[in-house]
């Protein structure tokens, strides 16, 4: 890293501070944890990741880095740092920053109130590979890439959900996020013209409705989405989208399978509901 | 949510406490972050999440769910939150647990060191769908998809990355991780033994060279992996694994091409590593 770069620097003696997200693994929990605590600020940060910092020497290294850009910019850098042994993470401390230590701040009131003292260990995921969750993860990864778009009926019997909805309406990318955070395995199959005409879902599905989630979405978006694909085809236009949506939602009324709008929610916040859903269900 | 079935709490009482991840949004900052906090503990924790939680009348039955936990294990349960209107949190701080507040930790000494004021607002994830970034990343999903396993080599002069390495090294589930979570347009490709008798990269490579990525695998454990698949075939065999591995670093190694093993990395680790050296390479 040229972290001497005037280029790198140009836009930082004017604007916030630089942050850094510091950790002995990837630094994803410190990013996008420090993301979440700024974007309370209105202000544009520079961002810069330091993983896989896990020796003395690393952290000495990092140290030179967060010190050189405060002696470029100015400005005390801010650092997030999930650096969970002590003698990296009092290396670090000392550099010319505002030390922000996001495990250390909360285990030491945990350890008050669990009365037991906590292990200092680098976070489980160094041996994460060998995990039974690791392994799920993979494996529905695997079977939501088989399964997308309606590719295979095999196996549908050991899908945890089956998403439907007409095409680009969020089914891909919502399976492979399940599969990918949370080791679901998540089939899709799309609502296509020929099954508004038979008036009957695919016909691989009827059998495992209870785990059929439906996802819908409003024809604007739709055709917008549709025409940065096919520009000006009729599967884009707005009418045919319309047309879409509409036997799509008569179809999951009358088979009475629950479905949610993608219109305005992400990935994240799709899977979150069905995940909620799955839960409720096996409470139930 | 059934919270007084008495199977769900059945191993409470003797057992840790009960953690809660409560959010306006996912919850998944909360969670993950959590998580991280938690796995310095030796103990297992019953987790729920209580995302969504954006009124006053969603506060207050997430209150009762705290207290009710807390009623019938009679362990104060623990509440990690990153609920940022503090009408909201107001409500849940009263609950009957131990309440963390992960973005006011840290939002109160940050206002001080920024010298400005936070803005006090529910995260930005709430319009998130019509930002630049995550347009970018459902894109890049499609890229990869579509560029999976060598599938296409149209708009290769597009894509961020390009991994290679021999069947089951781990391309496919990084490629879509990277894409998922960076936009990063990754495409992968196969190295087989066609290629490796030819003694070549597959056609449509060399012009890429330099965004080209290497996975490679330690034997035995490629060997286990692919007899999960193809259990006793010639191609799962540790003597064909050795073979195709060889030949596969011996050909990154006359081609210049950087690669890093998968052997004991999670998806994660690798992403990070890549993406470190993407990095790296647009600041030289």
């Amino acid at each position: 890293m040229q972290n001497h770069n005037p280029e790198h620097f140009s836009s930082i003696a004017t604007a916030a501070p630089t942050v850094f997200f510091v950790s002995d693994g990837t630094g994803i929990t410190a990013e996008t944890f420090g993301n979440a605590v700024l974007s309370q600020f209105d202000l544009s940060f520079q961002k810069v990741r330091l993983p896989f910092i896990d020796t003395i020497t690393k952290a000495h290294d990092a140290v030179r880095k967060i010190n050189d850009t405060f002696t470029i910019s100015g400005k005390r850098p801010i650092v997030f740092s999930t650096l969970v042994k002590s003698e990296l993470s009092s290396v670090v401390r000392r550099s010319q920053s505002m030390y922000m230590d996001l495990i250390q701040t909360f285990v030491d009131p945990l350890e008050k109130e669990l009365e037991v003292k906590s292990t200092h260990t680098v976070g489980r995921s160094h041996n994460i590979v060998d995990s039974e969750a690791y392994k799920n993860r993979i494996e529905a990864i695997n079977f939501s890439l088989a399964h997308d778009d309606g590719q295979s009926h095999k196996n549908l019997s050991t899908a945890d959900v089956i998403l439907v909805g007409v095409s680009r309406s969020g089914k891909t990318p919502t399976s492979l996020y399940l599969a990918m955070q949370y080791g679901i395995k998540a089939a899709n199959y799309p609502l296509i013209p020929d099954d508004f005409e038979r008036g009957k879902l695919p016909s691989s599905l009827p059998p495992y409705k209870n785990k059929i989630f439906g996802l819908s979405i409003a024809a604007e978006r739709l055709s917008e989405i549709r025409n940065e694909r096919l520009p000006g085809s009729k599967y884009a236009s707005i009418e045919n989208c319309r047309y879409e949506i509409n036997e799509a939602e008569r179809m999951m009324k009358r088979e009475g399978i629950r479905w949610l709008s993608s219109t305005t929610k992400s990935i994240e916040e799709i899977s979150t509901t069905i995940l909620q859903e799955i839960k409720n269900e096996k409470r139930s």
